[in-house]
């Protein structure tokens, strides 16, 4: 018998250290002894205990101090050189297009900026599951161009020109190359890839007229590593991140339209439901509304650049420079080729275009 | 006015310094003093020069020949870790199908394994510009299902169940993503991905069946990176990367069926018509024939793997791993946002499906 959520959407009867796991404990190191306000409390408390400069404890702590304070500059200098700085960002001008926004991440985002009084355009087949203050509806195929052509222009027509634009529709099927039929391969490639075009393709122009906007691409960890009964998903990942790319590198020229890349581990919605995470210390299943924090949080700072979570996706890039032997072990141990055994996906039909 | 090609295809007028490039510099040292061969006839004529093993230059050069020898062995156990022993090639038995064989490195490929005596199939909407001893044409728009479905089964029919899959097919545009138009997209996700899919679905299950097979991804240095005006071939290269990785999974419980990646940069074929490179010393342009060659070379040692080539192909999963702003800078300093500006592609028509 499964006890009720508590408010905060943990269930009571989990033993508490399953909660534990390397994101949180690198969240935790971050903002205290690994940040500089932490890092300098130290010698600050030795000082007001009398250490004297030339005592190793005083001085040892002031170097750590610095050595962090280093590093935090480093890293924000490394992104304001790579993505230079952030556009302005005022939420009663800003209108945004969410595609796959009826269930799931889409839907939470959408809701939030609703709620925040952002003008919010939904596109999908299918209605979402709640209504909500702000947020228009538009049925759409968004692996369809046509579609996409007609609808983006009654979205420009009633809410406005949209500024935010997330790339958010995709399906999985969870099936092996041999198990797919060819209407599942393609409806893979026109929601998850196509899609992005097409929007794109309808609503840039605008943004660059408006001289403002972001473009968020949501891609995956899958982007990177292939597993089994994830050929066609992760092949239509690794295309949008791809493209997240070239799209940066075209309007780099334009100073405030922002590129966002998105790229989580798997996140707890229906679209890999019945997947099993090979560790939950090293692999957490992502809470869709931190996922849509972080994403959240970075449009609103108007900055540009990629967003990588749990930690190991961040550490994929690195184990691709590793030799192939290395890295057919490490591939090994992650059970990755194995998770999707369990794969049930959106029931009762999995293939409907939404949530992510 | 060009001088003729002398014989072995170079231009004489060519200052001979400008065939240099750091790809043949570490070839010739790949095959000289860092060859475990090369590196102990050091240590051999020292000591018929009657030096002794307590003399530095001896047992100096003696170190550096183990270490070297050392580093040579390690590769081969990699490469054996990680993809297994190879499967036999016997000639007499394979028959080849290769997509986009009318032109390029497709054709090459056709040509050399035809007067090899192989049976080959070539599927392409175009007729390939020379006839070929045991070259088979079959016209097929690879990126429609239906098609790849009747020919498969006629090639299958006449000449026997293919054993080696070279997917090659691909198209290019080089244009901006709001300069393509949907029809273009669309062509480069048809004929570059989804044309994988179709001849994998047709032609895998034949070979599972005959216990042996390798099929040929030809991906592009391109799948790592995404340069302005590449953005559907970027993201095409790097669905089909992502396709092979999946697919090595799931055939990895049959010993005999290998896959190999290619991930070539610039190839001097009429795909990438106009297209300068910025370093002809750092990023030399291939030349198909050595591309095919290594290819064959693959192909007929019956491994699995991966091939990337010229030498900068290897180092853009390390150039991942840096932090953005020197991924930034090292972008910048390549030149590949704008190598783009001047491309022609295949004239007339830049958007028939072919060649490499």
């Amino acid at each position: 018998m499964e006890a009720p959520p508590t408010p905060s959407g943990f269930q009571t009867d989990k033993p508490i250290l399953s909660l534990l796991n390397i994101d949180l404990l690198v969240q935790v190191a971050s903002n205290t002894f690994l940040h500089p306000l932490g890092a300098w409390m130290l010698p600050l408390s030795l000082r007001s205990l009398t250490f004297q400069y030339h005592h190793p404890p005083l001085w040892g702590s002031i170097l750590y101090a610095a050595l962090v304070t280093l590093y935090w500059l480093s890293q924000t200098l490394n992104r304001r050189l790579a993505y230079g700085a952030s556009r302005p960002f005022d939420k009663t001008e800003e209108v945004l297009v969410v595609t796959g926004g009826a269930s799931g991440l889409g839907l939470l985002i959408a809701q939030v900026y609703g709620m925040r009084g952002l003008s919010v355009a939904i596109l999908d087949v299918n209605k979402p599951e709640v209504h909500v203050r702000n947020v228009q509806f538009y049925k759409c195929d968004v692996g369809n161009y046509e579609e996409v052509k007609t609808v983006s222009r009654r979205v420009i027509e009633e809410l406005g020109q949209p500024t935010i634009l997330i790339n958010n529709a995709a399906v999985a099927h969870g099936k092996t190359i041999l198990d797919l039929n060819a209407t599942e391969i393609r409806s893979t490639f026109d929601s998850n890839v196509l899609s992005n075009f097409w929007t794109i393709k309808e609503f840039l122009p605008g943004m660059i007229e408006a001289k403002k906007g972001t473009i968020v691409t949501i891609s995956s960890a899958l982007s990177h590593i292939g597993p089994k009964q994830c050929a066609d998903y992760s092949a239509s990942k690794a295309a949008v991140r791809l493209l997240h790319e070239a799209l940066t590198a075209e309007v780099a020229q334009y100073k405030d339209i922002k590129t966002l890349l998105v790229c989580p581990g798997q996140i707890s919605t229906p679209l890999f439901d019945g997947v099993e995470t090979p560790s939950n210390f090293f692999a957490p299943i992502l809470e869709p509304v931190d996922v849509a924090k972080e994403i959240m949080v970075a449009i609103d700072s108007g900055i540009a650049g990629t967003l990588e979570f749990p930690l190991y996706a961040r550490w994929i890039v690195v184990m691709q420079a590793l030799p192939v032997s290395i890295q057919r072990f490490l591939r090994w141990i992650s059970g990755c080729d194995e998770a999707m055994k369990t794969f049930r996906g959106r029931h009762p039909t999995n293939n409907v275009k939404g949530k992510n």
